[in-house]
């Protein structure tokens, strides 16, 4: 995997790059729908490329380890093969899921045991084996796997997550290092910064990170529940230590105006739930503003459902239709809000990508914050 | 509107044809997917044309007076233009919904008090108004007001609720004569030919909507729990009486069989949900037979969901992929399914229309019944 950096923005730290993989070139910053068990919630593979333009989405290990389990995705010849999308798809490392999904859960050195969410069948995830499926998977980014502290989180206990987590990285590497890829095709491992939202804990995580001379770098344990400010505050701190060369991601975030902001920090991929779950809740994300299309306003309102996208069915749907799907319950409607969400999110990252190359992102982002935000 | 007779099949009674509409020309046989409050359940109007190539849909005129509701869809223009879709519509009269769906419904010479399955308001629907109400959707073809008898039916109930719909039926044209479509476009009311399981009572109802010379004749009160036996024994009786130089249209049947023996009987247009909610059950209509998709047999079957399909969805997707979103409960598993069905009923109404025009639909439909009732 090789990345190139296009421009940096002379005011803020914002970056536009080509992240070359096996399955094509991504162009960064991106934003990378969640499609959890191989899916993208409602949407059809070719709707995401189509529609959505999207040029990479994210695998949850967690869900594909127990649906449809690793036996049927190497039998189908990995991820791309079982679902159809032929573009970069990126793991994640399964540890949110076993943290936040699991029942019974025990952290140990050697890793994490688990019962499933789906049949309570116990299960053992450690750093080795988490490559191993991730190697099953066939992902081209695969994430080391890390334990992602709550928030709040005592010092102490983010402290001692952290050096657990640094010491199952290096376990990561190691074995990854000693594995082949199953499906001819390159894959890279990006370690996690952890540290919740202690400067000196996140500057060692950082290092550390770094220190692997990975081909990318990720930031974790952010958006768990902490101010917008520390949020920010953490993100600059690490991108400032992690290498300008590589690619950074910060997992799990976010809004419209997260995403806006941490591009301005050195960010290059972003992944969030929030606009497919939130669609499917009749909040929309538009080039005007965020939009509650269950509210009664948009009974007669006839004009599409966002203009201000190119083509797709956000051109050629109304926001009464939208509107009338949503009150009859119809899956239509879930399907034509996730596809509005994430066809702006992939706008909103391609806009940004523009005014970084011209040099303005910095203006352009002060005029788009005001919308974004705006509540219609 | 009109239709012209392409062929006639020597050996049974099928007939192949052209039904020119305001909206576009149908080729006969023909299926409409269901459409009930204008959305053809977890299918995008796009899919409907490109992948599924339906021609015409239904929508339910109960479920739109009470949602959307006139006042929106008047505003809109008519319900192709609230819901996208250009080609043309076909609209049932609401007869049998109140009588399925509705609370403390009574009936009245006048018509049927109801009291709405979704918010319990009171509800009048009279000949006229339905009329009226299909007036405001503007479906190309519209429905009279009838009473749908259920299964069994004594003689003389069935023989009552007949002569009732008669005397609604020509109330139903008095009013639609009498007034003009809203949006600039023609639509057509079709009678709909009653009587139960009694050969005297359908062979009365039948001359009594031939009577009407309608554009079109329905025949409804079929597939309602009767032996299928018996509905091909009054859908012959009936396509007996009913002009040859005008389309028939079997409500609410069936399945791929019944519609390949209803064809030979000389129907030209069929409805159904089945495909649309058998398909978010699970269970696929294909070319090779009719699959249990959730069954654990197709977990590592890598062939497409129809490779006997043209294209589409149901070419690009395993079986495999396909049964591992039903497993999650994913959307997009309802979505593929709904698709493969759809499409399935398309391509078998238009390969029935070919081996008609060949002259050799008795031999085909012989095949056919071996493979479409196949389960595997
Ligand atoms: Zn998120
Ligand atoms: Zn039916």
């Amino acid at each position: 995997m090789e990345f190139e950096l296009i421009a940096t923005d002379p005011e803020t730290g914002a970056r536009a790059g080509l992240l070359h993989t096996a399955h094509g070139t991504i162009e960064t910053p991106i934003f990378m729908p969640v499609g959890t068990v191989g899916s993208v919630k409602a949407v059809m593979q070719e709707q995401l490329k189509q529609d959505v333009k999207a040029q990479i989405i994210l695998g949850n290990t967690y869900h594909l380890y127990l649906r449809p389990g690793t036996e049927i995705l190497e039998k189908a010849g990995g991820l791309h093969k079982f679902n159809g999308w032929d573009k970069p798809i990126l793991t994640d490392s399964g540890g949110y899921q076993v943290f936040s999904l699991s029942a019974n859960r025990k952290l140990k050195e050697e890793g994490a045991l688990f019962q499933s969410h789906i049949d309570g069948s116990r299960h053992l995830f450690t750093p080795e084996s988490v490559m191993d499926i991730q190697r099953s998977i066939g992902a081209d980014i695969v994430m080391a796997f890390d334990e992602c502290t709550p928030y709040p989180c005592e010092y102490n206990d983010a402290k001692k997550s952290m050096e657990m987590t640094h010491r199952w990285l290096a376990r990561c590497f190691q074995r990854f290092n000693e594995t082949e890829p199953k499906y001819g095709y390159e894959q890279s491992l990006f370690p996690i910064v952890q540290g919740s939202t202690y400067k000196d804990l996140r500057i060692q995580s950082a290092e550390f990170a770094a220190s692997m001379e990975a081909d990318g770098n990720a930031i974790g344990g952010l958006s768990v529940g902490e101010p917008e400010q520390d949020m920010y505050e953490m993100c600059e701190l690490v991108t400032g230590i992690l290498p300008k060369t590589k690619p950074r991601y910060l997992m799990g975030v976010g809004t419209p105006w997260n995403i806006l902001e941490c591009i301005g920090l050195g960010v290059d991929m972003f992944d969030c739930v929030m606009p497919t779950r939130n669609g499917r809740n009749g909040m929309l994300f538009t080039t005007e503003g965020v939009i509650n299309i269950k509210n009664k306003r948009w009974a007669d309102d006839f004009s599409p459902i966002d203009a201000g996208l190119d083509g797709g069915s956000s051109n050629t749907y109304t926001k009464a239709y939208l509107r009338h799907l949503f009150a009859a319950q119809e899956i239509l409607g879930l399907q034509l809000a996730s596809l509005q969400n994430l066809s702006f999110y992939l706008h909103l990252v391609k806009e940004a990508r523009k005014h970084i190359i011209a040099g303005d992102y910095g203006k352009w982002r002060r005029e788009q914050m005001e919308i974004v935000k705006r509540r219609l």
